[in-house]
């Protein structure tokens, strides 16, 4: 194993491959994790602590940004002139596990105190008032776009093919938008399902295309309440993914209108929500 | 959708199946996803609020003992004589998403101050950091035991038939804890993964059953850092788990001395650490 050291998304170890009564020493390829703090403020105010979340080393202004626009503490439009710092360098070994976010405008740090950002980046102790402030802060989704069955069933080959990362490690989670039409707009992976939808999202919001009411967001795992919760603050209205939804999940989607797809592997997908965005016949 | 209540770890949804060209409505059942909030104290003390959690409704006393537990803040002999009380019903709409986890003597809450309990159960800012407080917390980790090539191939398998739940959502990560000679001893299933595993130490702590020298662990999903940190507060000697570990959770692992087993599926794993407790003859 070689040293641990920031900022690197893969790791190499040597590792003893079983297979059958066979066993061989290679090197494999490991999905690389570190903590990283984020931090925001404005002009003139102290760094704000928000979160720290375990994730892949890389594009940590995206998984900022996103964290704070997917969680409801900034808007897209306060993302004009944003600055990041990395680190502290005279405080920290690792200065590149610390992120501030240095915004044009105040950041209103009330908003992180009124949240429960305990233990996990959940919304607070009860589901469904949740669920009703969700739809209260989120704009309502459009009506469109409709996707047809034939491209909704291209897209996770499309996805695993820009996967070159999961490729090498089998390790890592991944977030995929596409058109419609079924072209590929973004994708970005992390060992966590949030992160890799949060530095999605924080991309495409840093190039100010949010909200991304004509696209769809494909996920590689299960679906939980969180992932739907960053996907409407986004403002997407359809969300495929390759696992199962939870519970939550369908009742918050149902709620907000938005078109949930699970189990989207090989010739099947369920529609749990919103079927009038799949067109069927196509 | 049926309403989302509290305490139910399955939900049913009228779902439209599409395969092919076909398309047909049918029920499906969902895993339920509630929050949790966790709060420990003393004799005469206030309940200190602790984390909030995403997790499947059920076993709620284990998966609080198991949390308090893996994060290190409670020790399992501080266990005797606990009690736990379900939720406020004079100010929670739905009481059973509160637990308070009542210690027979004083609970310190200065631990939790003094760890990040922030967006996520991460031990703070540096890994390596987290990992050095890991190894000096946990106790020394046995030579054994030793288990052989055949009995770990048998393992997923056992653990898939234990898995009711899973086979009818396919939505709930599963952590299962094994004799060395492949008997099961315990599996407890979640939403999340991390939930799953304090499930299970939860259970085994409640029952005085920790430290779990003598058994191997098997996770369902991948190995992040946060799940080796909370197999070593258990003691557990050898992790395994069908999918792929992350670089820190193999630097952790090789730090304490455990075996860690990956891609362990069909024909094939992989050992990361700790080769001397796997015996390949056998």
């Amino acid at each position: 194993m070689q040293p641990v050291t920031a900022s690197r998304s893969l790791s190499r170890a040597r590792v003893v491959a079983v297979t059958g009564a066979d066993a061989a020493e290679r090197d494999e390829a490991l999905a690389g994790e570190e903590p990283l703090e984020i931090r925001a403020c404005g002009p003139g105010q102290d760094p704000v602590g928000i979160a720290v979340t375990m994730r892949t080393p890389g594009d940590e202004g995206s998984l900022a940004t996103g964290f704070l626009v997917s969680e409801g503490l900034v808007a897209p439009s306060e993302l004009a002139a944003v600055r990041f710092e990395v680190g502290d360098p005279a405080a920290m070994a690792q200065p590149e596990n610390e992120i501030t976010v240095r915004l044009a405008q105040r950041f209103d740090a009330s908003r992180v105190a009124s949240r429960n950002f305990v233990a996990t980046a959940s919304c607070g102790i009860c589901g469904k008032a949740s669920v009703d402030d969700i739809v209260q802060r989120c704009e309502t989704l459009p009506d469109g776009p409709v996707i047809a069955r034939a491209t909704l069933l291209g897209l996770p080959a499309a996805m695993r093919q820009a996967q070159e990362v999961f490729a090498s490690t089998g390790g890592l989670h991944a977030s995929a938008l596409f058109t419609s039409e079924g072209q590929l707009r973004a994708l970005r992976e992390d060992v966590g399902r949030h992160n890799a939808l949060d530095k999605l999202i924080g991309a495409m919001a840093l190039s100010g295309e949010l909200p991304l009411h004509g696209s769809l967001l494909l996920v590689s795992g299960r679906v939980s309440f969180e992932i739907v919760q960053k996907a409407a603050m986004a403002g997407v209205p359809i969300l495929a993914a390759v696992s199962a939804p939870t519970d939550l999940a369908v009742a918050t989607a149902e709620r907000l209108g938005m078109t949930m797809i699970g189990f989207l592997r090989g010739e099947r997908f369920n529609i749990y929500t919103g079927r009038e965005r799949i067109d069927l016949t196509g």
